[in-house]
């Protein structure tokens, strides 16, 4: 099913290893964003994935769009203009030091588009799925906007929506966020949600007796919101982080429909890296459903693409559909 | 003891780090195979290491047997000809993501050997010990003839034989490995053989009542293959894969003269490198023998100098003979 | 217009900057061949290329087509299958140094393609121009009838043939591609060719004085060429080695509508990379054509493309149209 | 003697070696800015040096003044704020492909400041000379009215001020620079300019037969800019591109009091870093006046600091006096 | 609060990664030292830090004062002189296998200087405090003369003086250390000191059951050594290895005033860097007593930075602050 | 011919690329010496080279032994001991900036050895050549007795004795250089020596007119030394520095028994590497002749392996006999 992201790629800048950028010699550079980072692992997964952004008319928005399209991404719809990519550098942290990231990303080609420069008629044409996530309406009113006419004009043609809430404190507060997503998700699908956001920005929270996790209670926060927007499916992410290198992750996935969730294993996970697994989680999810798995093994699926996109350096995380499947199995021996 | 191993030596190209091939800038260049892995982990235990292969008249042919020489293998008895190395592509894994490899060696020079290519009276002139591995007779039946008329000079001249199994299920059958190996075997003085692989090949395994390590129900298979084949010394390695970082490993050895089992600690593992530990086992189980350590030691030696090869990037192993003592003799933290 | 090019794309491993490949620690990879990167040119100056070649089905073959989707080039038409992807080795050269290549290509997924293995009614769709080399006939007689049916299937449609004769010694004997080329040549519209190869397989050629750059000569092994074939533009391309770092470089362009030929400036060049230069020239000329520029500036596109083509690094050259046409204006400052 | 700089520093990025941005996997990183590299060239001389700027509050802007540190800088003047720290691409060019640059420093730390940010009493306090260049007064009206605080301030103190004019193309036009910078040199006791500005921005220019270089003729343009704008030395710089890695270079110095120019040989450069050249020449001339060297050896003192900058990699360019002048005496061998 | 630092700083060679010193193609360059370390972290939290060491007159003497430039430390009481500059070739272990260090430091400008080297009135005119390690006496005969000097004139100025025992077996043996640490301990206001060494050089040590930690053995530790030395201050660490990429670590800090111990938290410690954390723990210390943070807390703050210095590749520490006392307060994940 | 090479091997540290030493944040490392190179050259060659020296007894010292051993060079008479491999530090100049070195070879385990650590008996052995340089002898008086012994011994078994005078000026001066080689030139057969050193040294020189190359005044030199010590050949080197990147170079060889000098070619080369041309030079001479070549090509071959090693990164310089004749019979285009 031809499957619509539309979002932000950056360029992304980190001192390689173990290095920090106060004294960095040389940075790795990568693409991504979370709605293309979303794009590209659909389109190894063998969907025919489309990604709408815009981009500089310079060597840097090439390489956007050409890392994106290496990966089979569609990009004919990317609008070139504007005055600069958005950048963010990017130090990972190890043991005891926590991870830094610096936002370079105000002016950029993306944050500065208008409703005007997206013909979403022409872009949804032959789409069966669209998705982005709350980073872009966070990027400013004029990027609600063009967020509302991407929902209006796929909801008028039958298009299904998913929405990955995805708060950023870094961008716009949680009472701000709160009052836009909470005006979008009535138009979603499907939603994917941190379980600590839907209590943040809707207040939506479980009691828990300690940082363990709780699946009952994070499967009543999905049906919670599920009732609250209306979504169909509800996705809840629970992240627990050990230390710099270390988490544990689960998510429980609501369907109204049948009014019952169903949960992933808990994985223990070893982080190569930590960019990208929420977005590797929705590509899974969107693939599982458009594949029509049931629910059991879609949230399952969903899980074990996130678990392997923590092994894979880089905001991308492209892996083949057999080996998410081969974890999603138990084949996977980093359960718990 | 002038000990001479038989087999092929490879270019085997990684993505740096935790790379992956399909988006590789570059790969690391490193020479191996498992017979070479073990004659250069002999010579830098001191021992007359003495390595016998095939390999293309060209630079890439001789950086292979100059990376030999480097480590203080003599590479004198080397027949240079064919038109290719063999090479193959491997990308190690990380948590989730399992390790990925690419064969490229069909056609090789050591592959299209023959017979006639090896003077096995001029090679094995004042040698005391022979080490090949089952990966040698896989390559075609050229090569298990090759392997046949190795043996009968060594048998000849009263050379000691030792073989591991190393079954590759990329290479051939588990029938036709268990048929041609069952045809080898009884001409072993010493036999390595992984756990799984006995029962594979040969249809001898144990009952365990779970994943763990059952070192009395391995010593019971090592008994056996000493029974079903003769040989003197039977080791059976067990290896438990807990993520793609770590595993657990333990060895047996079986002597036949007394009937008795010696077991190895059980090692947990941080895998910087999964390739050539099993080759260490073999190098240390040679030195241990060559150097009449009594068979309890032996194996603790053997296991040591395969814990230790865990940590080393690379085929080869190269490392002092006293580090792999203070391990075995408990100075290593690692044990379990 | 679209462009379709065919043959094959191999993995060229090359050691850092000025290393050897007798020492390597590391090689860079980098796919090409000499259809692809005439291919990715052309994708990046505008035109929509298409690349018909054979890869297997795995991350080596992944990669190939996604570095040819990275700059532009629909790889929809690819087909996989077979056993492993062509490889070479190339070491750089410098100074009195000479450039090394091992081809480790036999038994590649492309060499042992069948006719039936190419739809070109399909590939062919809607195309307006064929493009491929003379190293694809090299390749066996298998390929020379994949040849063969495109230009046949080219010639029903319609479609401008171009073919770049680039005789390759390694690969076979001038005198069988001298015999099978002029079985080909005649279909072809436009023909590409070194000097020196014009003389080895036609006998086609000029006294000249000196080690020099004579263009009166070269265009009239040029028209010689058109004569004898009947193709429409015979470019002959002209080289002089003066190190291994530098060489001499310039181009003459028969026409047989007009009976006249144009001349390129001649370029000293300092070279950066040896490869792709003549598949830059091709893609140039190509470009030049399909965009109706005149004789005269098209053959100084052309050569411009080549002259900046020796500075970039790796097998495929994207560059923007400007830089070229700015060289070819003159402003380029190393023309003689 | 203290010798105050003021301008901008940058972080660069530059793909490695011969590298493009378009296809860069990584960046090597250089912090930069055209009197940044004054200051640490004078640093590393041996010279009291300070650098003025403003950076934001975060690892980069660290970095920043970390190694301006690291070289010798006085960093205790650089004011903390603001949004971001300048960027800007770099790719070295090479043969016929020429460098390539894009800017990314819109609102940048420096660029916002205003001129309460810096107090110049402190600053100058106990300095003997400042320096700045005409790309501080182009980055807005600001920065304009900063420059002129700080000339003033210096002007009351009797301290020295010298001014490149180094203008930027991509910053301001030719007649805006020209009128602002009219309205600073009349200031400014030396003034160093590049031959094809002086007629750019001030229509001082003075035929030549052709391309070559005519030292007689770059005098008169010195000694016409002296008269207009009553500077007591002004410096003019002459560059000849060659190709991408080669230029011709020279500068004449004019001395206001004694009415006659001095010239520098003429150099055939090399070019392992185009950056920061005309910053070491201003650097070398500043500390041969501040030594009192006679004006023929400044200007050659100053040519020879120029002509070693272009063989160091990154904006920087500390060089001890040393070797400067071995060159200058003409024991450099690259002199025509 | 000025403080001053004083020993030695060489240039540190690592393998890169996982690598190892036998078979290096490149080494990493560090710069360190014990008391180096300590003035490179007290510089980035704030403190004027100045640095007293000997180096050679040539660009390593330069690199290395260059570096603690640049994180901040005043390197303007560094003597030049002498023949070469100390260095030590480092190889990171993994797993099962050891680090290794090769220390060619005899006959470094520092080992061989003399008292009168050092203007002690000059360098600590201003200042508070004096830090140095018990490396610094283990160089010589001529280094204690040095130390006592240093000593005497910090005490006739009220300034605190610090003592990191830093027992180095590879520099001097337990008696000869025991002995002089003996005879300058009294003089120390501050000492810290690893627990090993306590009893290895002062007899001082208490039963532990077992391999665990157990504080308040370490606090009866700390006591004894302020009895008899008369120390105001002593902080015992304890560090426990549990592999080479694994340790357990914690202090207990006595207060001779209060007659009472306090304890850190225990660490479990994942090791990116081995080198360094004792000495960031000094600089913790120090800043910690420097801003009169209550002895509960100043072990804690000091045990918090030697935690996250583990995960700091390099001999050099800079780390804000913040994220100390953040992991101090409790936010770290990685406590026991 | 069994040829037996005898000096010092040390560690050599590079920055990478046009890095420089005071800046470095790597080294790649290279081993390497003047006698050492000339072994592996010959090694390459195909001759049975022996080399003989003095490496402490630790990773270092194995690894100079093991990169000998990798190009073919026999090690076994290798003395183990002393304290540290001897160190230095080199940065490739270019353009105007001058090449750098820093020695840190003091007290190495070869400077310090002692006759008695060379048993020359079992060494020369079977051997039939034997080579040293200069560098040997000016490292201690202890070396002056070493080259004594090795001499005498080669001597009584009818050895051919080849010396590099190979003059240093860091090491020793003029006039005690020219004093001690006075006294073992005598004893060597065949002498090579660098154009200028001959006048220092021995103040044997010749008049030109420029600074051009003048084979007939050097081949006066060659004779007037060929006289004054009986030498049977003396070869000449002249090298003409142009840049850091540039030089040109020629040689003539004397030949005494026909009273007859003969000349190369003269070469303009491009210098990758400066280091071991002179090295590489002395290999091509001496197999040239145990080659029994005829004079006037011997003196061909050996310039042309000094002009290819100018291209080989890294002090050793191992390249095939035919790449050497394939430049010395003129297909090399860098002659001038």
């Amino acid at each position: 099913m031809k499957t619509v992201c539309f979002g932000e790629i950056m360029l992304r800048l980190s001192p390689p290893g173990y290095g920090r950028i106060a004294e960095a010699k040389s940075f790795d550079a990568y693409y991504g964003g979370a709605e293309a980072n979303v794009a590209v692992v659909l389109a190894q997964m063998g969907i025919k994935s489309v990604y709408v952004t815009r981009l500089p008319e310079n060597e840097l928005g090439n390489a956007a769009a050409g890392e994106l399209r290496r990966w089979g991404v569609d990009t004919r719809h990317i609008v070139r203009g504007g005055e600069r990519i958005g950048v963010y550098f990017y130090e990972r942290g190890a043991g005891s030091r926590q991870p830094k990231v610096i936002y370079d990303r105000a002016g950029s080609a993306f944050a500065m588009s208008q409703p005007e420069d997206y013909d979403w008629d022409k872009i949804l044409d032959g789409a069966g799925w669209l998705h982005f996530s709350g980073i872009t309406p966070a990027l400013g009113e004029n990027l609600i906007k063009v967020c509302k006419s991407a929902i209006s004009a796929a909801k008028d043609r039958g298009i299904t929506v998913s929405c990955d809430v995805n708060y950023r404190r870094a961008l716009w507060g949680a009472d701000k966020a709160g009052e836009v997503m909470a005006g979008i998700l009535p138009y979603a699908d499907v939603c994917v949600i941190n379980e600590e956001h839907a209590g943040l920005l809707f207040g939506i929270k479980e009691e828990r007796p300690d940082d363990g996790i709780y699946l009952d209670a994070s499967a009543r926060v999905a049906q919670a919101l599920s009732q609250q927007f209306g979504c169909g499916k509800v996705a809840v992410t629970i992240r627990r982080t050990l230390s710099a290198d270390k988490s544990r992750f689960a998510a429980v996935l609501y369907d109204k429909a049948s009014g019952s969730a169903s949960c992933s294993k808990i994985y223990d996970l070893e982080i190569i890296e930590r960019i990208g697994g929420g977005d590797a989680f929705c590509a899974g999810l969107i693939y599982a459903l458009e594949s029509c798995m049931p629910n059991d093994y879609a949230v399952q699926f969903a899980a074990a693409a996130c678990a392997i996109k923590h092994s894979i350096l880089g905001d991308f995380g492209a892996m083949p559909v057999a080996e998410i499947r081969a974890l999603a199995d138990g084949a996977g021996r980093s359960e718990r």
